[in-house]
This record gives structure tokens, sequence and C-alpha cells, in this order.
């Protein structure tokens, strides 16, 4: 049944009936004002808009914008010979598609993007797969202030099979609609902080380590030559033009307008279009190449902050910390490692800059931990 | 029989000889100077170079210069479960492709873009599909200073099976070489203010409107859903920056200098590099997804006018109003709804700024009357 | 044998030892700082990193950046008709993405690119083939500082198969480590100065030169119609933006810090982030379009310049002068025009600005010598 919505009040019954709903319903406008605090339920399910098939156009627009050197991504005789059917689509571009679809159920009227966790890979992408996006509401919070609310949600990412490819929790800060609107139950649920190495490569197939060329892939250090505790600088510097960053976000369908309208955000709390947290994630992951070339696989992320906004102009400069090594339970032709990346704005990182005492070193964007798979 | 060219009039001799000359040849030059207002000819046929295979490609770098969310054009999964073969390449694309072929031989010296006419999508395209486009000139009317003159022109895409995907009118002031050049007869043509129902849906196969999933389309609004006489501020704005429209305008190998020549536009009419019209056209569409989420078809557009110039630097906003609803006739699947869309420069449109008396907003930059398909 | 370093005496022996070898390995660090002028040896075999699979998700964003009109490249039917299985990469798409793969080995500490010779297309690239390179160290001469030195590379692409593609010389002002560091014996290869006719064609199949239509490719000058001598004005300017050449450059897997580092090119030699050379060589031969439309196929590169730097608001023109016209022995279908392409910064070629006396006009950027295959 195609559910059909004249008021709010039809909506909160459908609900009920059909889970496929979609919940924003401005009263007699046709426009999706998005989600306030006060509408969203603990339990609540939400399919989103969109599906999209990802194709070989998309992963060239996503190397035009951030160049990345991972050989599995980028050659197909490269995957193929270690045990791909063929390239994969690079793990942050799955991340950003199957996101940009929650943003018109979840985020458009958020304050801030507070962060992420339990985020798996379960199953590789490939051209010509087709992703749609589902979230259950798993948490909400209103703050005291009675203005906003922080509304946890878990998102998963399908394929046209159904299979599940991805699956991450997040949690939002939302504006009230209106500040009087009963506060709901609240419910601040347990994540994990941090997934468990046993829960590690769904989405890696067997691979052939022997057949895995270090000259080839760019990079002679394999899981061995790591150790906990080592950092390391990724050296270069990319500045970020707004053009690439909407092309980037467009491109993920993310239509959030705080990232696209210079007139309205001239005149906002940042005076510039912020750039999508994600862009930054996936600049510090192009950037890690250098030094990491063989952490050709993004399993999971543990979490995510993003620190700080980051704007056209600026300078992104990043560098990794290996928090843990580990051993996947099953498998012997990979490892994981831990990281955390830093990503920082005109700020090299020769001297890995991070906190002093409990605060972020103020040039600090992101700080994302994340387990990366390579070869032994 | 391939035509080689020495001068003009071996060109206009070979025109009569064979349809597929390319007219305007400078003299010993080797360059391409365009037409000029003196060099059509009433009746003149002209095969436009540049054939293009459209593919996954180009639709990748135009989503990410647009971000549209029509799950038609985005999913193939949806698209086939409607009705469609795959995912159809979008219409404005398929526009924008064959608009650029035309321009080397009719608008290179054009003053402006008058106006289009009865713009009608005959046959969807697919990626893969290889598109030309032909012209004929039906009308020329020289202006009164004997400056420039306007040519009327229709032009055609067809698919490699010389099946007509796209037909439409288009008439452009083009300056003229030399002042004291005759005036050709004045032959004004009589062109529909509107594409009659009848004409619309060609290139919309029968679609299985229980199968169309409004949650999965992003919106629950229906073609019943839709009056006469509404309007829909579609709320969100695009600042566009140059990198962006030179992107896209190329990618229609559209190359027009205007466009791209900041050396001599800063010193030109206008001190900027002028955004291409379909810039603007494309933008609103993709704008006007929100409130107008299932005219998941352009089904034909009536008229256009490009109000004022676009250029970057600015933020585009859009809203629309239903200046129809109509059937089809022979359909049951799909209703169409004739749009007014008006897009603005640096100015939102919940008031819905159009006219003052006869003189349009100086905000306006677009004023589009268009046919779209919605399902019932 | 995989090899795995631990210090710079061990990557020696694994050189003589293993022609797979990554030569580059900073000592403690699993950063890549790239070689520096003294770690080159005369005879050393490099294997770049990166094997890329060529798309045609790569052919549009190329198509977004410089908008080609060559209907070869453009139309598979065009392509198919004259004798080519489909349309072939873009003869410099292939040339950038090679050369990008050498970056990381040869020129990340490069104080200036000298200069190109002997640059052959070997076998046409299509969609879905995956590239890879490979250098030779083919001559080494260190400057009388003592501070820099010459190193002269001839790389080749090869494709899936193994077959080489493209194959080139190249030399490039690379640092010192350190100054004291003994300079190596000094050799200087002998590079033809030009390509000879007798070794063109090779990656240009049989040509229907009567299945060629003149104006579905845009052109009706076709071999015969060229004259050694004769001056052609590209006359359109393109003005360059940030974000364009940091896609192109990345789309390349290019990763030199020089084009994407503002915050630390601000402060550097130029100002401003340097535009890679390459892309004013594909700018220069998207605007060459106009004069040379049927110039299909760029056979070789016998030379090239980058005589100036190019940066971002910069509006690049062009002209060029055919050096010769040679038939290519053992072919009837087409002929080959040598040319001197010169691209300018913000000066129109009306008058072909080249050089006073010995130096360029301050105005040229681009100094390019190339044959190119035409229709007979």
């Amino acid at each position: 049944m195609i559910p059909k919505f004249a008021s709010k009040d039809a909506t909160r019954i459908c609900e009920l009936r059909n889970r496929n709903t979609r919940v924003s319903q401005a009263s007699a406008s046709k426009t999706n004002t998005g989600n306030f605090f006060e509408d969203f339920r603990l339990g609540q399910k939400i399919q989103h808009a969109t599906p999209r098939t990802v194709t070989l156009g998309d992963v060239a627009v996503y190397n035009g914008l951030f160049g990345p050197r991972f050989a599995v991504q980028s050659s197909d005789v490269f995957a193929a010979k270690i045990g791909y059917p063929r390239a994969p689509i690079d793990d942050l571009l799955v991340f950003h598609i199957v996101f940009g679809k929650t943003v018109p159920d979840v985020s458009l009227n958020a304050v801030a993007n507070l962060g992420y966790a339990d985020c798996r890979f379960l199953k590789a992408v490939y051209p010509g797969d087709t992703l749609s996006a589902a979230s259950e509401v798993i948490g909400l919070k209103e703050n005291s202030n009675k203005k906003t609310g922080i509304v946890y949600v878990r998102s998963r990412g399908a394929n046209q099979n159904g299979e599940i490819v991805l699956d991450y929790a997040r949690w939002v800060m939302v504006r009230k609609r209106d500040e009087s609107a009963p506060a709901p139950a609240e419910k601040v649920p347990e994540l994990p902080r941090s997934v468990e190495p046993s829960q590690l490569g769904a989405a890696c197939p067997p691979i052939d380590a022997a057949a895995y060329d270090n000259a080839l892939a760019g990079s002679p250090h394999r899981f061995g030559d790591y150790k906990k505790g080592e950092k390391i600088d990724h050296s270069f510097g990319i500045t970020v033009e707004n053009a690439e960053h909407m092309i980037a976000t467009r491109l993920y369908q993310n239509t959030a307008r705080i990232h696209f309208d210079h007139f309205t955000e001239s005149k906002g709390r940042f005076g510039h279009r912020l750039i999508y947290g994600g862009h930054a994630i996936s600049l510090a992951r192009a950037l890690s190449f250098n030094g990491l070339g063989n952490a050709f696989h993004v399993a999971a992320i543990n979490g995510g902050r993003h620190v700080a906004p980051l704007f056209a102009g600026l300078t992104v400069f990043a560098w990794s910390e290996v928090l843990a090594t580990a051993d996947v339970p099953g498998r012997k032709d990979i490892g994981a490692l831990r990281l955390r990346t830093v990503a920082t704005k005109d700020r090299p990182c020769r001297d890995f800059p991070y906190k002093d005492g409990d605060e972020y070193d103020p040039a600090v964007i992101l700080d994302l931990d994340y387990w990366v798979l390579m070869p032994r």
C-alpha cells in the first residue's frame, strides 16, 4: 500500500500501520521542512528515499575529488588478482552515499552532527549495485535548554538484493520546532566504543596475500610492520575549494542547505558554507595513503568527531596513530589496524597535533577512530 | 560525398546539393568564426557536428553538479520496477547535450538567447546511446538597427538509430558581420504557446503506478494532489561557482566563449563570465524536487526566458506554480502538470517573486513553462 | 618474492635482485618522501605503483574539464564507422594517467619539469583497460651548484596484457637531499629531436577515410588542406579555476603537493598552487579543435616545454603552426601533421605570440611540438 498523507495525525496513524512512512509533512505545504526533535519517536523506522545505482561514473568523480591511490579500488586487475571479483567501490564513497539518504529525514534541522559509532562495512559494493537506506530511532534526549535535543539513529545501507552493506549509529543535535512541545522519555542507547576484531572483514573476500604486489600497491609496509603507538605524518596538504565540496556532497545526493547556500550562510553562524564533515574524512583517507598504502579496506569506524568546521580556502593535513593491531579471528590473509586519523586545517602535522589536556588543538577538524585491513 | 569547401560561394552551392553541409567558413582561415545573421537562409538545414555517446560517466558528473534526487533517474531498480528498462538519462542532460551541438553553428555570434518553444522529449535516452543534432532555419527577422537579427531554428536530437529523441524551437539574436548586408525577407514562424497534453509522454513508457513507491521516491504527493494555481517554494538555495558552470557547459561540449573567458569578459558587457542559461534550468529542476519529487519526467518545455544573467557567486532559489493539470489522452498511469518554475538570484522565494506589473522582479533569472509527468 | 625493506642499504641490494623495487624509503618513517637526485642510479628500473582501470567515468570527468570535441573520442558510432572498435580514450588522458604514476618516484622533489621527447602513442586504449607504468633512468647530470641535478627517465605505460601503449622520455630537475653527496658519473642521453613519420600510427587502426564524415567531425579541412608554415589562431580563451586543475590532476592520481597545498605554496616560490603542466597541454589540445578539428589522433609528442607557470584565474589561449606535413609510410588513409601549439596566459593569439629573439614572449606558457594524424 502506498501511503497518502494529508496531515501529521494521518502521518502518525500510518506510521503505526506502515513502516515505509515518510514522516515529515509540513502542514499544507508540499515542501519537506525536515523533522524537528519532537517529530521523532523511539523505535520509529524510516525508509529513506532516493535509491541509487552506484556506477563507474561515481568512482571517477570521487577520484577527481580525492585522488585516492589504493590499488584495490583503482585497478580491476589488481583487485581480481588478490581475490575480489573486480575493483570494489571505495568504502567511504559507499558511506557517503548511504549517509546522504538519511539527511532529509534525520538531519535537515540539525544544529550539529555529534558522532558516529559501531559503523561496519558488511558487504563489498560494486559498480552497478543499487543502494538504499533505512534508519531506526534508537535514542532521544532533549537538552535542558528545551530548544534542541539529541536524536540517536541506527542507519543501514542495503543493496538491490536486500543485503546490508553498511550499518552504523549516529547522533545529531536537532532543533525543536516548538520549545513548549513536551520532552520525550529520555533514552541514551549503549553503543560499543569500538567494533570487535571478530566483526571485521565481512566486506573483504579472502585475500591472496602472496599475490598482493607491494610495488604495484605503492607501499612495502604490511600488517606486521606496524606497531601500536606508532605515529605517521601523512605530510601533504590539500586545499579545498567550494566547487569541490559542493560537487562531492551533491554526488552523494546530500542536499543539506548549509553546504550550498552562501546567500544564507554568509549571514549565519559561520559566515561561510560549512563543508560536509564527510569531505574531511575522505581527504584524510586519501592523504593517509602516504604511510598506510596497504590499508586497502576500511572495515569499520569506531567513532568520529567533527571537532571543528571546515571551510573552503583552508588546507587539510592529516596524521595517524596506530591504536592497536589485531588478528581477525579465522583470517590468515589479513590483519587489522585500529587507527586514529586526525585531520587539521592549515596546520602541518609533523608534530602530531591533537589535544592540550582535554581540549583539542584549535587546528584539529577531525578525530576518526577506525579499523583498516592490511595484507599479512 | 564528403564536401570540401574553398569559399562561401562553394558553400552555398553545396548547401543546395548536400544537406550535410557545414555552413560556416571563415575565408582563408581554418577557424570557425560562427555564422552571422546574414549567413542564415530560410529553410537552411544544418547537420551539427560532434555526435556524442552519453554514458554513466556523464550521469555521474551531472549528479555531482546538480544533485538531482528523482528516483527514476537515480536507480536502475526503481526505474525497472515501474516500467523502464533501466534508469533513463536525465531529460535536461539530454537537452543540454543536444543544445550544445547547435551552438557552433547557430549561436557563436549571438547577442542573446531569446526563447524556446515547442520542446518535446520524444524518446527516452539510455547510457550508451549516441546523440547527434540537426537544425532547420524556420524564421529570420532583421532588427531595425541593422546590426542584429533574430534567427529562428528548429533543432532535433537523434539517437544512433536515427530516432528523434528531442525536438524544439529556439530563437536567438545574432550579430551581423556587415551592417550593409541586405536584410532577408522577414519570416516569423508561428510557434505553439504550449505543447498539447496529447503530445506528451512519448519518452515515458507505461508506468506501473502501483509499483511506484512514494517512500523510495521521496514524496507522498502524486498527480491528484496538485491543483491549478498552487504555488510551491522550493526553499533551498544553491550558490554557483565558476568551476561548476564551466565543467557543466563543457560536459555538454558547448564551447561558447562567453562562459569560459574571463580575460575577455572582464572587459565586456557583464564584467564576468556569463553562466549558460541551461545551468539555471538544471539547478531549478534539482531544487524543484522539494515539493515536486514525483515529477519524474520532463515531457515538454513550452517556453523559457532567461530573464537576467547569472554569474558565479550568486545563489539560486526557485519556486513553482501549477499552471494546469491535464490528463494525457490514452494514459491512465500518469497525469501531466504544467508548471511555471521561476528561479531567482540571491532571493529566497517564500513570497513567490515574479513580476511587478509587466516587469520582472529584478531578482528573477529564469521563467520556465513546462510539462512534467507524475504517477497517478 | 615480495621485498620487505628496513633501510636504504637493503633497498639497494633488493634493487639488484628484484626489478619490482620501490626505491624510496624514508629511514624509519613509513611516509614516502620521494627520491632525491642522489637516490637515482643510471640503468635503474622502477615499477611505479597504482595500476588504474580507465573507465567511461574518467572520460566524462575529462570531458567536463576540457570539453574536447574530436568526434572519434566523442562517439562510439563515429569511431566504429571509420575503423575503431569503439571510441578510444583521449590520447592525452592516457598520457596524464601514465605520467601521474611516475610522479611519486621521479618528481616528488622536482624543482622543474624540463622537457619531454620521443613520446609515442603505441596502442589505442579503451574503457576497461588497466594501465600501469614503469620507468628506466637513462641519464643523470648534477648541476654545478651541487644542490640539484637533472634526471632523465624513459617511461612506459602498459595495458593489462603487458602491451606498451605509451613510451616517452622526460627530464626533470630534482633536488639533492645532501649537497655533499658525491655526483654520479654524468650521462646525458641522446634523444631524437622528433619522432619519425614511419613511427607514427601504431595506435590508430586503418581508417575508412571515405566513411569519415567531415560535417559530423566538425571540420571540412583534411590532411591535404594544411600547408607547412600555416598558422592557426584557435581564438577562444579558457580561464582556469583551482577546483578544475585539482580535480584533473587528482583524476590522474598525480598527487604532487605543489598543485594542491595553498597553505604551503602561498609562502613558496610562486605564492600560488602551480597548475600541473599537463593541464595546459589538454586545454591547448581542446582549443586546437577550432582549426584542427580533424586532427583526431595525437600520434607522438616530439617535445614540450612548460615555458612559464600557470595559475588559477589566468585565461589560456592557443595557436598552432604546421611545422611539416608527412606521409606515413604504408598508410593511405591518413597523413601526419607536425604541429607547434603555443599556449599563452591572458594573451589572445591573433598575432601568434612566440619569441622575441631567443626569449619567449612572457605570455607563453607552453610550446608543444607533436604529430597528429588526419584523414586524407
